[in-house]
């Protein structure tokens, strides 16, 4: 399989920030893109403020996918939550030969896609981005390199993808090791997302304070006992540059924090529940994000009763 | 020894709400008492609005234990935080013959100020008592059990002072194991003290909750594990017994999210810490204990800034 980029049509399913910041870019690229947003729908002129470059873009935004066609290239990029039913979401602009890419944040979410679209390929892909949307705009402030990796053997097609979003100024990497990227992301995830709703703190307060630098390696060690009890040998290393890393962004909120925030769903579950549900399988302790899980779980139900 | 009631004189060191209630209590058994505080000295009329009586007191409050006379009993109810130098507070007021009771949170000050006085007479106290303060008066609401235990051989001073408190309508239990008292205290402030700060929650919210409810037991456990390591024998049903005990409580903030509330330190080391070095000693993992003791020294040092 070989893409013909002008040709071929996408449909951003679940189009928020991250789904519109890189829909934009495959627009930009040449390819025919449709979003489905519930949120954004109707709009007919996107604004765009990224450091790729500032403009302003048409754009078709549905509320539902069944207003849309089937597509070659499906980018999911709906939040992970428990509740998304992803077959009625992908369906109507499903077709034999689509390629489905999902770009999410957590883990567990691949298998699922798969398993209910198994004859598709299927991109999996983690988004390191700064964005944030308001009702007309995207925010697009800083980073924004992915990785894609093939859920199966379809190697050749991320590598085609990859070039179609370099080609548009966007960093990619293609992993060959969807599971081992999915983790390491989470490496970050788990301690920064939950963190900074817990103790409502930016990443700048987080890597202040040895405290709380102490509670991030503790969740990091966790999270590599696991990895790594799943066979991705990820050392301690990563570990302290991530660590430095963090320590030398400029300082902002996580995405689970604004949507805290601002009263949405937080991915929970994706980001610590199915992780400790893999340490169960492995017979691994990880008491510290056992912690944090319960604790996130409490603010997000007393949340999710205060919302609109 | 003997209390001959009427001569005896008393020195509240560190009287906030919870020296103020009780030394009131002693005051109205007929005993002469003298109070230290920063914050209310200078005051000569408390209004005392408890449960076991409302009424106006004369009273004497000194910002310095140096204006003060030494005393026959020496309450000591100043918060348990570490840069307390209980040397000074009590020296001015100390006599050879004083009994000294130590009125506090946490564990380990037993210790401390036996050390500093080792001939005098010891009694630890714990206060389970839902009172507070503002500037003219202490507004007791609820409970105000309570348990006097020696810290050596003390045990018939012990069952006198608790006759002065019973006959002033206090109820008081004399323990005989002063060490596992406050560990039994500690079960509840553990969990409720640091989580009601973390999530910013009522004991009502909490115990809602059944991811409160499940961190409260881990946490629970752990102190058992800690406790049972120093020869306390607690057990499981205690832990039930006090969550029982918890859900029929009247809804309240804790002390700890009053403290963090009003930008006041809290007890963060008598509470969490000195119990985890207590672990470390005693070659316990207490890694729940640990992730909200992170999480609150972060908290504590974020809100002292805001002080003032």
């Amino acid at each position: 399989m070989k893409f013909e980029t002008v040709e071929k049509t996408v449909a951003v399913i679940g189009a928020g920030a991250v789904g519109l910041l890189y829909g934009s870019r495959l627009q930009k690229a040449g390819l025919k893109v449709q979003y489905q947003s519930r949120t954004m729908a109707g709009i007919r002129k996107l604004e765009v403020d990224s450091i790729w470059g500032k403009e302003d873009m048409e754009v078709e935004i549905f509320d539902s996918p069944t207003k849309m066609s089937p597509a070659d290239i499906i980018l999911i990029t709906v939040k992970a939550l428990p509740e998304i039913d992803y077959n009625s979401l992908i369906r109507p602009v499903w077709k034999a030969s689509s390629v489905l890419v999902l770009l999410q944040n957590g883990i567990g979410n691949d298998e699922k896609i798969h398993s209910l679209f198994p004859s598709n390929p299927l991109i999996g892909g983690l988004a390191f981005v700064c964005v944030f949307r308001d009702q007309q705009a995207i925010h697009h402030l800083d980073y924004g390199r992915l990785v894609l990796a093939p859920y199966g053997k379809e190697k050749s097609i991320a590598k085609e993808l990859a070039d179609i979003f370099e080609s548009v100024s966007v960093p990619v990497e293609v992993s060959e090791n969807l599971r081992k990227a999915r983790w390491q992301k989470l490496f970050w995830n788990i301690p920064f997302n939950p963190l900074s709703v817990i103790l409502q703190a930016s990443t700048e307060e987080m890597m202040n304070s040895k405290h709380a630098v102490q509670l991030c390696r503790d969740l990091m060690q966790e999270t590599k006992q696991i990895a790594n009890a799943e066979g991705h040998s990820i050392s301690d290393d990563f570990i302290e540059d991530m660590l430095d890393k963090t320590r030398k962004m400029k300082p902002y909120k996580t995405s689970m924090l604004l949507d805290f925030e601002n009263h949405r769903p937080m991915e929970v579950e994706a980001i610590l529940g199915e992780p400790l549900r893999i340490a169960n399988r492995q017979n691994i302790h990880a008491p510290k994000m056992e912690t944090i899980y319960h604790q996130l779980s409490f603010l997000e139900e007393r949340n999710s009763k205060m919302k609109g």
